[in-house]
């Protein structure tokens, strides 16, 4: 059986990204889990991705995958993508390299130009290098992080049809902190992808065409699309891309929790023989 | 600053190998964890390596890191290359592409004819691409391997020195089962890789030449070296290449233990503001 899996940053623009990155001189790591390494991307390298879509930040599966956009986030935009009928022809980033920890760590370093800077790099390395034809950004952080791109040269120079739209976490973040019920907050969610739906449908060229679709009030098992096993490098077992959560911050003390990863095989992948008590 | 970084499988040989590995029709799930995936190397790929180490099995830095011989094992036989002047030219594979699991597994499937075929893909693809001047193999397994691929014509055809020595964990096992005091199995790994010191010492062309110096009784940490971060995907934590332990498998079960892996940045690593309780 031939398997696919993404083949990296050896291409020169990205290898010279990848071995240049910016350390905690840039990312202080009162505000940013700077210890778990920069995650740099998910998705087409080689020319062939058409979709750009600016996340926020990795997570706990994302700094164990080493790919951005893998966990319930990456799933979700994962299946807005399905409804443009791009299943392949896409490029994730995020705005930030290193996941934000506490409260507002994000919001405070949002305009470092440092940060922006090397942000910026990928952005037109990317734009330069692929026929973007629409850029996604995932919350507002994200949203900034185009804005600051598209106020330099070279992204006013770019044609790409844009959208932001909220973050695909935003129902649990805003029903935890904004006085929001979950069950509104999905229906905001839902009703912010559908101005997605609507201007970017036809406008993406499909992968594999399909039929505009709006989603319903909430995001249903059924709006999730896996990450597929090409956008994570060789080897990976298959779990790493599915729906199910894999990998958990865990530990007694605050500290060890910023300490630790607790990764653990879905109940539905453990395929050995049950060994017994 | 410019980080080195492995780049991974992109040539085609390696690419093809990496595609195509066998999965758990080949390596039944009783006798390995294929629940973590293959991992398939460490090291050079790119013409020039010297010198082929080959392994046993990955264990739970490996699953996580990506590359084989990360953990204690894999920092014993770096300070053994270090004793032939070799910090950068060699390349690492294993006897399995998956960690054995369970008493005897390895020794029950060594024989097997579709896990040598493929190892012996590896490693004539590597004697095909690199002048490897000495070939070393770690415990009787990995020489079962090596005699495996000699018997074949490719292997009787190449002329690398060739030594077997213990394996770097041998003292821990071996002090575990086989009777021998933890003191006593150190001695006899130092006497068994004094004979690779001596048999490969001025035959591997150094990268940076060293004198002749050989094991006293024990492994110290003197002994250790760490994994090169050119050895590791981009954007991996420095710590994943320290000689601090950083993954362990855990659980309440044996069930859950099998399934999990607990990814803990060492105290030394923690260079974040201590978080109160």
């Amino acid at each position: 059986m031939e398997r696919e899996f993404d083949r990296g940053y050896h291409r020169q623009r990205y290898r010279r990204l990848v071995s240049t990155f910016p350390d905690e001189s840039v990312y202080p790591a009162d505000s940013f889990r700077v210890e778990w390494g920069p995650v740099f991307h998910r998705g087409r390298l080689d020319g062939s991705a058409r979709v750009l879509v600016i996340g926020q930040d990795p997570a706990a599966h994302e700094a164990i995958s080493r790919r951005i956009l893998v966990g319930e986030a990456g799933q979700r935009a994962q299946g807005l993508l399905a409804r443009f009928g791009i299943d392949r022809s896409y490029v994730f980033i995020n705005t930030f390299l290193y996941s934000v920890f506490g409260q507002g760590g994000g919001a405070r370093h949002i305009d470092d130009a440092a940060i922006t800077r090397y942000r910026n790099r990928w952005i037109n390395a990317i734009v330069a290098d692929q026929q973007i034809e629409a850029i996604i950004s995932l919350g507002q952080l994200a949203d900034t992080a185009y804005q600051s791109w598209r106020a330099t040269s070279s992204g006013a120079a770019n044609d790409a049809a844009y959208v932001t739209i909220h973050h695909p976490t935003y129902p649990e973040s805003a029903s935890r902190s904004a006085g929001v019920t979950k069950a509104d907050a999905f229906k905001r969610l839902c009703t912010s992808w559908n101005v997605a739906v609507d201007t970017l449908h036809g406008v993406i060229t499909p992968d594999t065409p399909v039929g505009l679709r709006h989603y319903g009030d909430s995001i249903t098992p059924a709006d999730l699309a896996a990450i597929p096993m090409r956008d994570l490098p060789p080897g990976m077992p298959d779990w790493m891309g599915s729906l199910d959560a894999w990998a958990v911050r865990s530990g007694e003390t605050k500290q060890l929790k910023r300490a630790t990863i607790t990764v653990r095989v879905p109940t539905r992948a453990r395929s050995w023989p049950v060994l017994p008590e």
